[in-house]
């Protein structure tokens, strides 16, 4: 099954350089979690083919502009093409009268449910949880009130080996224990045990989403060992000062969180409108850590394969 | 000077096909003014090479989505790029209770003064005059209240033909006098016909903006001999009955109304996403009235060199 984020938008507040404001897809199976939506984000949904009716939840980082500015008119899309499933959006609680005015000033009968969970300052815990993922915030640290995510594929059960058993009589009640890692036991008294009948599931996956932030070394805590991080690079580091007025990070900051992080793989963006060449952002962040990669407009990651 | 019309988004309410919503920069000498703001008019603005900050006046048609979403997008932007100049928006009273509300809540202090002028529902007159410019709204057809706008260039003096002069004392305060059309009579009570020694100034040019509405040839005295008409044909004919449930209008009754209005040139836009191909809206239309043309993303049309 997929885990795999899609950029959408990898600039800072001023859009330049064909590159857009925050906004990421993560697909986990069939489901689409749409992080962040900033002005243009429908426009970049269709461009790079993916199927907006299927985003389930939106989470929103924070009310910055550049991080939610184009989420009434995706709804407003959404619901112009026929929408009738529901909709979750998790954000600052302040973001459903924003939408909803709009809605109304628009006169917008939305045909679908569309269900705000505000996340209250400075929470920290489980968010969402489904069949096949849990998301938690923690809050990171800007200007304004500011959440990163970490999304965490659930457990799977084991998977049987049914050659293993080939001749033995199982029921049915004995499978979902035998997959959750017992041993069993047949009607004659004998003994399979779980490490030779099953096989363990693929390890769980997880992508945390940490922007707009300062570097803040006391967050890697949330995201310790994440299979995918994505750590805004807003500037290089001899900016180091200006990031800091602005609450925002260098990519060598990325580079340090990341490796204190002890993630697999480092994703960087944000990037600053002064920076048309990207390269020596990566450069400086994988001077650090070397297993990072820049995320721009349409860059597609199988967090599968990484590593 | 120039008076150029640059469409920056010709679709409907749903972008697709590269189309973007309705936005549009009427440039009158050096100064710009923005009509309607869709989603994305700040990305489309720097892809055409539109200096931004010269824009001084935004007029926005009606509170739909498609014609507005885009402007507090652009209004950040501006005011991060440094505006300290003026701007004045002109639209619909509840618009600025929107944008200021999502100010305060991105904790965003502009720099430069934004004013909001009120158009009442209904209003028809003079809502803006400049040195150079004279624009009037109109009340047009729809679902909720809806302006069209005419810009008109003011006339301008006559230009005096100076080797007609050769040799004659005219003093200083006799020039404007002579501009404005007056015969010359010189000490020695020598006349010269103003016919003479002046030639016509070039005739001022006008535009008329016609979008979202119902055809609806009542209107055709707003815009009547305007030099370029931009009228609204999301449907074509065989859509007539969706077209007036939707309050739009279809290519042939933009043709018709251009006609009617004895315009000199028709721009036809705001396109229904069912349309990739806009070469039948055009044909329609021009059947009827020959002088159209369609309006996508990167049209520009300079006013004075129609016909």
């Amino acid at each position: 099954m997929p885990f795999r984020l899609t950029i959408l938008g990898s600039s800072s507040a001023i859009p330049v350089f064909d590159r857009m404001p925050t906004a990421q897809v993560l697909q986990s199976g069939e489901s689409l979690s749409l992080i962040d939506c900033g002005e243009g984000t429908q426009v970049q949904l269709r461009k790079f083919g993916i199927r907006m009716q299927r985003i389930q939840n939106i989470f929103i980082s924070h009310l910055h502009g550049d991080h939610f500015f184009g989420l009434v008119g995706l709804l407003s899309t959404l619901n112009l093409l026929g929408r009738t499933k529901g909709l979750t959006v998790y954000a600052d609680p302040r973001l459903e009268g924003i939408v909803m005015e709009q809605m109304a000033v628009t006169e917008t009968e939305l045909h679908f449910p569309l269900r705000f969970v505000p996340l209250p300052e400075g929470f920290r815990g489980v968010i969402h949880e489904d069949k096949r993922t849990i998301v938690e915030a923690f809050p990171v640290s800007h200007r304004i009130p500011t959440f990163g995510f970490l999304f965490r594929e659930r457990p799977r059960l084991r998977k049987v080996l049914a050659e293993k058993l080939s001749g033995v009589e199982v029921p049915v009640e004995a499978w979902d224990r035998i997959r959750a890692g017992e041993d069993f036991t047949d009607a004659s008294g004998r003994v399979f045990p779980n490490a030779y009948i099953t096989q363990p599931p693929p390890p769980p996956r997880s992508y945390a989403f940490v922007t707009d932030t300062l570097y803040d070394p006391s967050l890697t805590a949330f995201v310790h060992g994440a299979d995918l991080l994505y750590h805004e690079a807003t500037f290089l580091h001899e900016m180091e000062e200006v990031a800091r007025e602005k609450f925002h990070a260098t990519a060598h900051q990325a580079g340090l969180f990341a490796r204190d992080a002890g993630v697999r793989q480092l994703l960087i963006g944000h990037f600053s409108a002064r920076y048309r060449d990207l390269q020596p952002l990566l450069e400086e962040a994988r001077a650090v850590f070397p297993f990072t990669q820049v995320g721009t407009e349409g860059t597609v990651i199988d967090i599968d394969r990484i590593g």
